[in-house]
């Protein structure tokens, strides 16, 4: 695409990794770190903040004056720790709006991390990108337009692709230095911008929370009768607060189904990701039973990539929930 | 029961820390721990040698002569590591077969780890123990006899008791230190020995492989026809070469129906547990249906605990495998 070529140029100066990094980089390499450098100059590619003794951690530890142990950075994730071991730094650089992080890691290949937080690897990426898109699209009979807020790696674009009924995808990411990135590094995920039906928007939108209520509302309101949304929500083993409070919101704002799915990824807190699945009034929307079934999808299977996690089996599967779940999430009782 | 009395005693012993680990637990303490001790008497309880600055790593590291870092512990998890804040430790000692350590964590409740592996946690112990009991004690109409082959900490054999048609319970476990323990610290699972059913056998076996071949071919020819084997099968994320070679072997000896079926348990490695669920030559069963729900069995909902994992629909939702799994191992295609 033309539009693309100079923003490639554009972002070559960012992807280089001095352009935002400049002199702040030097300052915030940690003294483990300086040590190695000094005396192991291979090691200085596992060099970043986050990576202490060759693993990144997604729940650093610093201590504070009193040296007492302070714990910062995921808090969705408090007393635990998922950690990688770091075979290289591949990029590292500080956007207008985040720390930008790849490494290539020894297990689960490249991993993408914003402000120390994993936003995926190549081994488990399947799970959430696949999930997340085909859950809603396999949902209603012939989905035309999408609309994907965040998601600026691409990957969820590469998934909709699949579905030859649609004709529009708008894409609204925030930041294009993960753009550039993730065309860089990700390739087969940021092959999803090259579908000619994906119109790009880079920039900030009005400021709102992204699982409270005036976010939920301006959606309902953008999506046509029986339309859907698919957001998102939280680990059920973790957050069954939030999961709550955000059914709570979706029942009110959304008059059609709510429901609530799951799928395992390694990687992200307590191995687990939920979606919260919301229909609009209007034609009735079963999203347990997909009424427009990837098996039976001309050229979803012929597709660049093969399906790695997603089919209808584990569509169904994934409204299957824990007992636990059902009785501390009052709404998703039977 | 009266033999117990003694066996508690016998055990008081060992419980209190000293007797299997004197002076070899002081030679073990890492200088960091010995630092905290001097330093910082409130640290001590957390002293151990795979807990590093209040956190205990399944996937520990040391430094060799070189300098080089050395990774060891949990060969099912090489290149990643999940780590758990500890807020004290309980016990720690050596039994005759392995390390047993028990500590609170700050998240997931108290924790028994044995040779530096995580067995299990309060929080989520339920998703592994209600399914490995109840997906072949629901599979078939009316289970009689019960053998369990581990399990020392009593969790199986609590959830066993939930099904009144069965009238035995064996019970084999080769370290008499994981059942004291368990029944100091995780009451509610060892509440489980209690029922009058059970036939406790202490002592080593066999010396034969869980997931090798004579070992399951022990267990074909002690059921009876028709007769389930529900075995601990590996994560899907990070296993399918094992699952691949278990399969195998169980298709050759199980002449009935053998399948997989996972959960999510986020302390094991990947946040995913399979099983492999196999039944003799003899009567069919049909493990994707439950034929006997618990939701219809009497006095199990209505038991000391309640089910916190496990019901009819995750039973067979846990059979559904994500594409990559049925790709890999070849043998799980429909």
């Amino acid at each position: 695409m033309g539009e693309d070529a100079g923003r490639g140029l554009e972002c070559q100066k960012i992807m280089d990794g001095k352009g935002n990094n400049g002199n702040s980089s030097q300052k915030a390499i940690p003294s483990c770190c300086l040590k190695a450098r000094a005396s192991a100059p291979e090691l200085e590619a596992k060099c970043h903040s986050t990576v202490v003794s060759g693993w990144f951690s997604e729940s650093q530890s610093s201590s504070d004056k009193a040296g007492k142990m302070v714990y910062f950075n995921n808090p969705m994730w408090p007393g635990e720790a998922h950690s990688l071991k770091v075979e290289s730094i591949l990029y590292k650089a500080r956007s207008d709006y985040q720390e930008v992080l790849v490494f290539e890691s020894s297990s689960y290949g490249k991993v993408l991390v914003l402000d120390g937080i994993v936003q995926l690897t190549e081994k488990d990426e399947c799970a959430y990108q696949e999930m997340i898109t085909h859950l809603p699209l396999c949902s209603i009979p012939s989905p035309k337009t999408v609309l994907v807020v965040g998601g600026g790696d691409g990957g969820v674009l590469a998934e909709i692709s699949r579905h030859s009924s649609v004709d529009h995808i708008d894409i609204c990411e925030i930041d294009r230095m993960v753009i550039e990135v993730s065309k860089k590094f990700f390739p087969e995920l940021a092959a999803g911008f090259e579908d000619p039906r994906v119109c790009l928007h880079v920039g900030d939108g009005p400021a709102q929370e992204l699982v409270e209520k005036p976010f939920f509302d301006t959606l309902a309101r953008a999506l046509r009768p029986g339309g859907v949304l698919c957001n998102m929500a939280e680990s059920m083993w973790l957050h069954t607060h939030l999961i709550d409070d955000m059914i709570s919101i979706c029942r009110e704002i959304f008059k059609g189904s709510v429901h609530y799915a799951w799928a395992s990824v390694p990687t992200y807190p307590s191995g687990v990701i939920g979606f919260l699945i919301c229909s609009t009034e209007g034609p009735a929307v079963d999203f347990l039973n997909p009424i427009n079934p990837i098996e039976k999808l001309e050229g979803a299977h012929q597709h660049k990539r093969e399906l790695r996690y997603y089919n209808s089996e584990m569509h169904k599967a994934a409204f299957s929930l824990p007992s636990f779940l059902k009785r501390e999430v009052r709404l998703l009782c039977d």
